[in-house]
């Protein structure tokens, strides 16, 4: 049995109000990571454009686009050419009054793969997302790619143990989380460094529970809010975990960067060896997990 | 509506080969424990005996008891004198042949509430689990108590997340996790680090996922292996972490301690509303987690 390993990019990056640059950028940034050896190149939540879920606008729909489409029509032609893996994180119109918030697979030959789409839909103040977005019917998924099984989940699924568990069960090498997620600058000082290390810590923890690679790709830079002076300080710091929760590396949380790191699937299968987990799991027992609470007296 | 706030106390110690010396020594740690304010307090996992799991013998049975028996009769009536809750975990005989690793919970009244049956059981060497204890069947527990609802996992249920949010849908404010892990000395200095940190990060990822506290009691000290030179270094490091997967305070890796920390519904309840995991699980999409695995080709 041939196990084998790949480079993996995380394309950390700040976001042009100028609609037009960012695709220029992802394209620029992805040719770079190839130059340096990477295999699957992984763009962050939504990166065509400002996070526009701060607001609440019927027009911003007119840059939702379909699936495929315009994006992935540029970016399939750049993984052909290159020879790599894309994750792009795209706001797809599925259909009038019917959008979501979708990552598209392309594999090393040009092909798109396929589609996940995000599963758990946040709403919280600036991050309005519950209207822009209908929650995911696709379920949980995995992409056999050329190089590797690479399992998709987006931002706020990154809180969900059951998202990460069920896509370790297909099989999964590694989940890559698109993400869009920063502070609000007024509890920066406060509850800054907490939240951030929550946001790291529980997907530390999906990788340790599953057995499994987890990449978080996140944006940088201040985004204004269109409606105040108000606006989201977008934090940064993408990394890549090992199946037993170490940081293999990670961003600044302010600069544009390029990410490399490995997934080495022998490295998973020692580390699974070791800490059996799959093998104890009591499936007899995880029936309620389907209910919405256990209302225990 | 009144939302109460309690103190848990955390006792790490060494388990001594005198099997009549550790119940002894738990008391007294107890009484101290009380007299600093705890109101709950919390014993390791099997603390009544060296970790005989690293041997297979058909003798050790003899040092399982019936619950309630022996050990609860002498804990509730030291949670009787004085008012606290005692969470302690014990080697259960059930019947002839039928032993689980049990723990039993004990009201500030002195009344036995019930017991937790350790779901997930390991087998590696060294922790040679599954020739002394059936897993359990009585499913994931919450016990409402005087000082709060606590929710009960031992050891190996903590790599499972399952077993974690479960419990938190029962409605418990700190899960606590009476343990008995450590490092083989053969290993410790290359893997110990790591695998520390594992544990450590897998348990602080439950407490944000679900918003709760999380309680890890370990004990510490080096066992000797009766079959030979080699043993267990017992990692001690017991913790106390927030709902967002803060420590609130941990132990030494090697001394005995009696860690004392706050449960605060209240902060529990704003951490929840800040960041309302609950509210937007995908219940529908859960079901497959009842499987094994998803043999996705």
């Amino acid at each position: 049995m041939t196990l084998p390993s790949s480079k993996i990019a995380l394309l950390q990056f700040r976001i042009s109000p100028n609609i037009s640059e960012n695709m220029a950028k992802a394209i620029q940034m992805i040719r770079s990571a190839a130059a340096k050896g990477a295999d699957i190149i992984c763009l962050p939540e939504l990166f065509r454009s400002v996070y526009f879920c701060q607001t609440e606008s019927i027009h911003i729909f007119d840059w939702a686009e379909a699936i495929p489409g315009p994006s992935t029509e540029q970016l399939c032609a750049v993984a052909k050419e290159l020879g790599v893996v894309i994750v792009a994180s795209l706001f797809e119109r599925r259909a009038a009054g019917l959008y979501h918030n979708t990552a598209a697979v392309i594999d090393a030959d040009g092909s798109l793969i396929g589609t996940y789409r995000k599963m758990h839909i946040p709403d919280d103040p600036g991050y309005y997302e519950k209207f822009y977005f209908t929650p995911g019917d696709l379920g949980y998924k995995v992409f056999t790619t050329a190089f590797g099984r690479i399992g998709v989940l987006v931002c706020w699924d990154q809180w969900y143990p059951e998202a990460a568990r069920l896509t370790a069960m297909m099989g999964a090498d590694v989940i890559v989380y698109p993400t869009a997620i920063g502070w609000h600058p007024a509890e920066k000082e406060e509850f800054g460094q907490r939240q951030y290390e929550a946001w790291q810590t529980v997907q530390r923890g999906h990788a340790i529970a599953n057995g499994v690679y987890i990449a978080a790709i996140n944006r940088t830079g201040f985004e204004k809010s269109p409606d105040s002076d108000a606006g989201i300080e977008f934090w940064g710091k993408s990394f890549l975990s090992d199946p037993q929760g170490r940081i293999l590396c990670d961003a600044t949380h302010s600069e544009e960067e390029i990410l490399i790191g490995e997934i080495d699937t022998r490295e998973l299968e020692t580390i699974r060896r070791n800490w059996p987990f799959l093998r104890d799991r009591r499936i007899d027992s995880y029936a309620p997990i389907t209910q919405r609470y256990l209302d225990v007296k």
